[in-house]
């Protein structure tokens, strides 16, 4: 009987161990993508560190994360067309499928209901349950699709590298799809703006960027700064820069320029250009502060050892730090005191506040990339 | 031997049970505040249900609430003083204080670490540590206190309504607090626009807002909407309308009137009205939908049965609808895809498709006010 009375014990004790470390809040957590070992770390915020590991995700370069509206899954979206429902509270894979044979990017509809990715190869988006990951619509497009966003009202947003168009699949009621034409030679990547209104396609075969404005009915593609990309510049471009950085400071956006050492000034109503600061290398991604104060940029190879900042108002680069080699990432927290960034070739994340600019954390991960925190769930085209 | 073997299976699935029960996200969860009972009704966004009710937290008539960083923790600040710290994940109260005579609302720092309150009485501003409820600073003013905002940098800012001034509390070091006068006679509630940059204050003594660029080292306060206010108009005015609600909407700002049966439209660079639409009665409320493409207003007594939405394009009421006696509060889900609104004299809580503006849910709640959806954490001055 004491035997027994011992196991009762220790289950009580085993359970209530389970209890105290499953009862946490989700909206100071977040994850690492680790490309060189298909694996996540599983972050939190408020203690400034990896607190599990989820490993068996496969090809992660250029993988990117979106979360279910509770703030509880990540859905990881793998280059090699696997599609992950990643459990953060109990760091543990929920789902997993191959969707495709070449993936880039994905998205999740405003009512959290629907998790959709966009494919080389086949070309075209597949849009999953985000319960299931039941296949919901499969839509062939013929091309390479790039660019996926979530747009307000269950809508999604993508373009055509091949063919130069951007459609939109509106999944509210029986799936609709409006298909843009003219956007323009070799759109790349793009991009929509915080309150989902205007997507910006960036153009890797012409100079320009093309916006469309999406509370008309019927967008119609507007070409807007005719000097942006490649042109006839001196210096060779090493990495076209992502447009998912742009984001707003005060009346501007901010933008990486290509192949030039300088980000530009946009003012976001107009989009044409109103300024450009000089800086330590080609900019890979260039991010506001949630408030819009400072601007954060990293910068492409061989320049990647460096982050800096500049202030809004005057345009000027006020820090240069030098996190170490290849600075990949940065990520805000959802209010902006603090920004996290991967170091990948130093094996580590590094966390700094960002009004003092101070190192205040850092800690161990494997060739850590992409970093996502949960507060995205809330917000639009992430 | 069988006696303890049914002790131990049960003791088993009711740990097991527990920690099913615990093991959940905070992404999707709120609170709507019952003020007749002095109770906290925790919802489920994604269930569309009322999932606990937590008593015992004294006056919560104009009591408002503010959620830690991890989204687990709610902050009620009732107007008789009382502030306490409801975790809503077990649904009861992990802290609570008396810690003035009378208050009216409260703030939390960017980090997570400070939570503030204003008071009436004794006037001024008490700050606490978020996890202990400790007093950290104690800053009397000799006035009644309104307007409390949290400002990025671990900054509080607040108005005196008998002095007509305005406080920073810096405190992201040793406490530092700029006072800056003639902000105008009486204000009497202010905002703090979404990017933590211009405050804005409402005035009961006199015609006008005032503005003041936080972004400055020394803010100079600027007149702006001279003509906004009680005037001359032949309307009694039953309720000053919440500034709180003011939310961006394309290129600019919606503003209840005073007094007036209309909202005005402010141009969001210039703060100069740019037009007025026409509505149903007084607004109280009138926020814009995350995307701003519509905005939603409820109305003062004897009108407060009704909701209307104004397309933001077109600034023309598109849609009316009537949930019942004593609307008194809205809260979009953090992506704009549901409008849940509060109902008090019909004992419930309605829930809206923003689409489709059809009623998609609705649960029982005592003299419900006030709704709060845990994505608040994440931004600035709500």
């Amino acid at each position: 009987m004491m035997a027994f009375f011992r196991i009762f014990m220790l289950a009580l004790s085993l359970a209530t161990l389970a209890n105290a470390g499953g009862l946490r809040a989700t909206g100071d957590m977040g994850v690492v993508v680790e490309r060189a070992t298909g694996s996540l770390l599983i972050v939190d915020r408020s203690e400034h560190a990896a607190i599990a590991r989820v490993t068996g995700l496969g090809d992660l370069s250029h993988a990117s994360v979106v979360f279910s509206a509770d703030e509880r899954y990540a859905y990881v979206f793998g280059r090699d067309g696997g599609l992950s429902k990643v459990d953060i509270l109990t760091a543990s894979i929920a789902k997993r499928i191959i969707q495709a044979g070449n993936s880039i990017g994905g998205a999740i509809s405003d009512d959290g209901k629907l998790v959709a990715v966009s494919n080389y190869e086949p070309g075209g988006v597949r849009v999953f349950d985000a319960e299931t990951l039941e296949l919901v619509a499969d839509i062939p497009t013929g091309a390479k699709t790039i660019g996926l966003v979530d747009a307000p009202g269950r809508r999604f947003v993508f373009t055509l590298w091949d063919k130069g168009e951007t459609w939109i699949a509106d999944m509210s009621d029986a799936l609709k799809i409006t298909k843009i034409t003219d956007i323009g030679k070799n759109p790349y990547d793009a991009l929509i703006t915080p309150d989902g209104r205007t997507y910006i396609a960036g153009l890797f075969g012409e100079d320009g960027l093309t916006a469309l404005d999406l509370w008309q009915d019927n967008p119609v593609p507007k070409r807007v700064l005719p000097n942006y990309g490649r042109g006839q510049e001196p210096l060779p471009v090493y990495k076209m820069p992502h447009l998912e950085g742009w984001a707003q400071a005060g009346t501007r956006f901010v933008l990486p320029a290509v192949g030039h050492h300088e980000v530009l000034w946009i003012d976001a109503r107009t989009l044409t250009e109103v300024g450009r600061t000089q800086t330590h290398g080609q900019p890979i991604f260039a991010v506001a502060r949630p408030d819009g104060r400072h601007v954060w940029v990293n910068f492409a190879h061989p320049l990647n050892d460096t982050l800096q900042v500049i202030d809004t108002l005057t345009g000027e680069v006020i820090k240069t730090l030098k996190p170490g080699p290849a600075v990949l990432h940065m990520e805000f927290s959802p209010r902006g005191h603090e920004l996290w960034t991967s170091v990948r070739d130093a094996g580590r994340v590094e966390i700094y506040d960002t009004q003092t600019f101070e190192k205040i954390g850092e800690f161990a991960a494997k060739s850590p990339s992409g970093i996502f925190f949960t507060a995205r769930a809330h917000r639009t085209g992430l």
